[in-house]
C-alpha cells in the first residue's frame, strides 16, 4: 500500500517516515510508496525500501491536498498543523489550516476511493479545566485557546468522514510531546520540552510555571507507537467514536528536573530558570494534566515510559542531531 | 438595537420574529431594525413597531451573510440550516451550509464589531446513545448523522469566536420541535410532528417507530422562549461553556397519542397508522431521549410544559394557519 504523511517536516512526521522507511511495512502490509508533504520541503527518510515523494505546499490551499492520496493509498497520517501559540496569535491561519486544510485532506482521501485508514494527530489542548480536572474518554471538549477548538472541529470531520466510509478514521488527542527535538517552536507547551533539552545541550532554559505545575505528556517513541497503532488496529470496536486518549503521562515540572539531574548532572538542572510568561501560564494552564485513558488502553495502546527513561531516549535518538541544529 | 434572523422563512423564524415584532423589544432594549435572511424570501412579521430588512440569500455564498449585522447589530439568532434527514443525504449540502454558513455568520458579526449577541441552535443530533442514554451537560457529542455533526462543529465555532470577542454566543441544542406547523419536512424527525398535526386537520400520518419509543423534544413556545432567554441572559455565568441543552420534555409516542386522543378525539388517532421506515429508524433511532439539563434550569431557562398542553397549543397557535396551507 502507499502512505501519505502531512506535516512531513515536522519532528513527529520525521521519526514516523523513519520509522516506517526502517520497518518497510505498516502493521503486515509492505508499503509500496510514500508521499511527504509540508510547508516546507520534507526529506526523504534514508535507506527507504520504496519510492518517496516529497511535496512541499499548503494542504488548505486549493488543490493543496489532492496528491495526498490515491486509489492505492492505505494510510494517511495527518499531522499538519498550526501551533497553539500561532493559531491563538492569527485566528484566521488557525482556522484556515487546521480546519479548512484537515478538511481538504478528509476530501482528498474521499475522492481516491481507497476508504485509507486516516489517522488525526488532535489535542489535549480541545479539553480545559486545567490542574485539578481528570478527563474521562467521554468528556465533552471545551477548548481554552483556538488550536484546541480548531482539533476538536477536525475531530468531528473525521468522525464523520469515517461514519460515511469516506476514510477509516482514527483521532489521536496527542498529549504535550516532551522531549520535542530541535528549537523551541510557537506551541505555548514547548517550555516543557525547552527545560530539558537546552541544559542537556548546555544552555539556558525559562520556566514560565511553578515545580508543582503538573503536564500531561507524551514521548516522541511513545507518541510514534500510538500513530502506528492508530494506523493498524482493528477499528471496529470504536463503533462510532473515532477519537481516543492515548496513555499520556502526568509528570510535574518537579519530577522532570530530577530526572534532567539524574541523566544531565546537576549542572544542568542548575540552567533552568523561573521566568513568568503570563501569554504562555493562561494558555497551558487550562490543559489537564490527568486522563483516565482507559479506552485506549483497553484498545492496546501502549503505556507510557516513566519520565527519565524519556530523557534517556532523547539523548539516544536526538541529542547529536540537536546541537548539531544549534551549530 | 438592531436584531438578525437567519433561517426566517422557517417556522421558529416566523415565530421569533412576531413575537418580537409583538414586543417591539428583545428584554428591556427597543428594537430599531431587524433583517430576516433566508433561501426563499423571509415575510416581515405584521405590525412591526420597527423596519424590517428582508432578503433571500444563501448565507453560505460568497457575501452571503455580510449585510445581516453591522455596528448597530445587538443580536444575530442563526437559525439557518439544512435539516437532519438532507444533510444525510447530501454530504456537501449539509456541510456547505451548516459549517461554512455558521462560519460566515460569525465572521460577519466579528466585522460588524458591535459584539452582538449571538444564538445559535445547535441540537440533540450531536449526541447519539439512544433510547439508553441520559445526557449530562459535559457529555461529549458523538453524533450519528452528519446534522449532528455539523452542528457540534458549528458550537465549537460560536465557541471560539465567543472566547475571542467576536460575539457574545450561546449555542442551545434544542431538542426536536413538536408540534412543527405546516407541512412535513425532510427532518427525520419529521414524523414527531406529523402524528399529531395530521390528524388534527384530519390527514393520516405514518408512524416509523414503535409505541414505548421516547422522543426529547420542544414546543414551539418553549423553543421561543429559550431563544429569547439565550439573547437576554447574563452571559457571564457561562464562562467559556457556551452551549446548553436547554430543559426539553421527554414523551413516549403512546404519551404523544393519548395528548392526541384527548385533544382531537378517538377518531382523530385513529388516523395514525404504523409505517416501517428503517432509514427514519436508523437516524432518530440514535438520539436520546433523556437529558439532565441541570445548567439550562440554574440559567433560568424554563422547564416544559406537558404534552397535552403543547398539542393544545398547536390548535390555538397554528391549526388555523396550517389547514389554510393544505388548501
Amino acid at each position: 500500500m502507499r502512505v501519505a504523511i502531512t506535516g512531513a517536516a515536522g519532528f513527529l512526521g520525521r521519526k514516523l517516515a523513519g520509522r516506517l522507511a526502517a520497518t518497510g511495512r505498516l502493521g503486515r502490509t509492505p508499503i509500496t510508496g510514500m508521499t511527504l508533504v509540508d510547508v516546507v520541503m520534507p526529506a526523504a527518510p534514508q535507506g527507504a525500501p520504496f519510492p518517496v515523494t516529497c511535496r512541499a505546499g499548503d494542504i488548505a490551499a486549493p488543490g493543496g491536498a489532492d496528491h495526498l492520496a490515491d486509489a492505492g493509498t492505505g494510510a494517511v497520517f495527518h499531522l499538519a498543523a498550526v501551533v497553539s501559540a500561532q493559531a491563538e496569535a492569527d485566528f484566521d491561519l488557525g482556522w484556515r489550516v487546521n480546519l479548512d486544510g484537515t478538511r481538504a485532506v478528509l476530501e482528498a482521501c474521499r475522492r481516491a476511493g481507497s476508504r485509507p485508514r486516516l489517522v488525526f494527530t488532535s489535542s489535549v489542548a480541545s479539553y480545559s479545566g486545567g490542574q485539578a480536572a481528570v478527563i474521562a474518554d467521554d468528556q465533552r471538549p471545551i477548548p481554552a485557546n483556538s488550536y484546541g477548538a480548531q482539533k476538536a472541529a477536525g475531530e468531528l470531520l473525521v468522525h464523520d468522514h469515517a461514519r460515511k466510509g469516506h476514510v477509516d478514521g482514527v483521532s489521536l488527542r496527542l498529549p504535550t510531546i516532551v522531549v520535542r527535538p530541535g528549537r523551541p517552536n510557537r506551541a505555548a507547551s514547548s517550555f516543557a520540552s525547552s527545560i530539558l533539552r537546552e541544559p542537556l545541550i548546555g544552555e539556558e532554559a525559562h520556566l514560565p510555571v511553578p515545580e508543582d505545575f503538573a503536564l500531561w505528556i507524551a514521548s516522541p517513541r511513545a507518541a510514534t507507537d500510538w500513530l502506528i497503532h492508530a494506523a493498524t488496529m482493528d477499528t471496529a470496536p470504536l463503533g462510532l467514536d473515532r477519537g481516543l486518549n492515548p496513555p499520556g503521562l502526568t509528570v510535574t515540572v518537579r519530577e522532570m528536573l530530577a530526572a534532567l539531574e539524574a541523566v544531565g548532572g546537576h549542572a544542568a538542572m542548575r540552567l533552568v530558570s523561573r521566568v513568568e510568561d503570563p501569554d504562555v501560564a493562561a494558555i497551558v494552564g487550562a490543559w489537564p494534566a490527568r486522563f483516565d485513558a482507559a479506552r485506549a488502553k483497553a484498545l492496546g495502546f501502549r503505556e507510557h515510559e516513566g519520565i527519565e527513561a524519556v530523557v534517556r531516549a532523547f539523548v539516544e535518538d536526538d541529542l547529536a542531531e540537536t546541537r548539531a541544529l544549534r551549530g
